[in-house]
C-alpha cells in the first residue's frame, strides 16, 4: 500500500502571518485538493511573510525535509517590493518550467487585463514541483484548473508521488507509455 | 493639487544616435500618450545608441534622477548582435515583468509571423515601470493598446503617479479595492 | 555562387547515444528540412547523452568549428533530472530568445495539456540560432510549423546563411526592405 502524498501549501503574505488577515489563499487551496484528488494526500501548510529568506525556507523545509511531492504557494507574486515569492521560488529550484505561468497569465487574462503583472511561475526542487498562484480564491481555481491537467505526469517525471484526479473535474494527461507503480490502479 | 507624472521615453538606436536617421519611434510613442493619459504628465525623451551601457544609463537616469514613474523604450529587441535594450532593462530592474513581453508577442504574431524575433520585456526600478516596445510605430501603437490597461495599476503597486485614461480609448483595469490619492478622482 | 548552408542537427538522448534506442528525432528533422527548404543546405549531425557539458560542446563544435546558420536540438526538455538541454543552450548562448518557447508551447498545448511541461527555449550564439525542439517526431513537426516561418529572417539578422522555403508549406517572411545577398533570387 502507498503513503499518502505529502503537498505543501504556503501561503505569502505580510498580514496573515502576523495574524492580523485571514489566510484566504490557504484553505482555497486545500479545497480544489480535495474535490480533485482521488488519490490519499497529505496536506501541510504554512503561512509566512513576504521576505525571500522566509517563503525560500518554507519551500526547502516542505520539499526537502517533510518530502512533499507538490508545493503550492499563494501571493507574493505581484510588482510591488514586499511581492517576492517568484524570486523564493527561483532561489530553490534546480529548474524553472516557464509553461506554467505562461498558461496561467493566459487564462487570468481572459478574465482581467492586469493578470499580466503576476510574475508567478514554476520549478522543480528534487522530487517536487512548486507552482505560484495569485492570492484571491477565485484566480486561485482559474489557474489551478488550467495547469493540473499537466501536473500529476510532471511529479511522475521528478519520482515523486503518484498522483490521480477525479476524471471528471481534471482530466490529468499521461501518455499511454506511462505506467503506475507496482499496486496502484490507474 | 498632484504633480503631473514624468515619463521617459527612450529611442534606442545607433543611427537616431547620431542624427543619421529621424526618430520615429520616439515621437510615436508621445502622440500615443497624448491621445490615451487623461492625467497630466511631461515626457522626458533621450534618444540613445545600441550599447548596454547607454540604454542602462538613461534609464537609471529618467527613473532615479528625473523621477519617471513610466518610462518606455522603443527599439533594440530584436536578435542582432547590436540589439542590446533587453539586456539593458534587465541589468536595471529589481523585478521582471515577463507577462507584459509574453502578450506584446502574442498581439504581435496576429499580424507578423517574425514577431517571436522580439525579445522585449518589461520590469521594475523603483517606482517606474519600464516597458520595451519595438522600433516600428505601427507595432509600437499595437503594442501599447494591449498592455496599457493593466500600466496605471501596475504604477499605483509600485508607489508611482497616479495615471488616467481616456476610457473610451483604453480601459485601465484597478480592482475595485483600489483607492486614488486624496485629491485625485478616479 | 553562395555555399550551401550548414544546419547543425543534435539528438540529446542517454539510451540514443549508447545505441540501445534508434534515433528517430534527428531524422524526422532532416526530413522536415528536406521538405521545406528549397535553398541547398549540408545537415551535420550529432548524437550526445543528457548532460550538459555533451550538450553544450556539440552546440559551441556546430555553431563555432562547422560554421552552422542554425542548429535544432531534440529531446531533454523536460522537468526529470537527466532533462538538461535548455540549460546547455542558456549556457552556450549570448541572446535568449523567449518568444520561440512560448509560442512551440502554445501550439503544443491545443493537442496535449502536458505541453507547459516542455522547457524548450531559442537562443543565439555568433552567427547561429540554436532551437529546443521535444523528442517525438510528431511533436516536432508541430513546433516547426509554428516557428519555421520566422527562421530565415533571424539568420539574416544574425549575418547567417540565406534559407530560402517552399511557400506553399511554410510561408517564410521577411520585411519588404530586406534584400536577399548578391546573386542570390528572392
Amino acid at each position: 500500500m502507498t503513503q499518502p502524498a505529502r503537498i505543501g501549501i504556503v501561503t505569502v503574505s505580510d498580514r496573515a502571518s502576523r495574524g492580523e488577515y485571514e489566510d484566504r489563499g490557504g484553505p482555497a487551496i486545500r479545497e480544489y485538493l480535495d474535490e480533485v484528488l482521488t488519490s490519499p494526500f497529505e496536506p501541510v501548510a504554512r503561512v509566512v511573510p513576504d521576505e525571500v529568506e522566509a517563503v525560500a525556507s518554507a519551500l526547502v523545509e516542505l520539499c526537502d525535509a517533510r518530502g512533499c511531492s507538490l508545493v503550492i504557494t499563494t501571493g507574493g507574486t505581484g510588482p510591488a517590493v514586499r511581492d517576492v515569492t517568484p524570486e523564493a521560488t527561483e532561489a530553490v529550484c534546480q529548474k524553472m518550467m516557464p509553461g506554467f505561468g505562461e498558461l496561467m497569465r493566459k487564462v487570468s487574462l481572459e478574465k482581467v487585463p492586469t493578470a499580466i503583472l503576476s510574475r508567478q511561475t514554476a520549478g522543480i526542487r528534487g522530487r517536487a514541483l512548486i507552482v505560484n498562484l495569485p492570492g484571491q480564491p477565485k484566480a486561485i481555481r482559474e489557474c489551478l484548473d488550467a495547469v493540473f491537467p499537466a501536473i500529476p505526469y510532471c511529479i511522475d517525471l521528478v519520482d515523486g508521488a503518484y498522483l490521480t484526479t477525479d476524471e471528471s473535474r481534471i482530466a490529468a494527461f499521461r501518455p499511454k507509455s506511462a505506467k503506475p507503480p507496482a499496486g496502484v490502479e490507474r
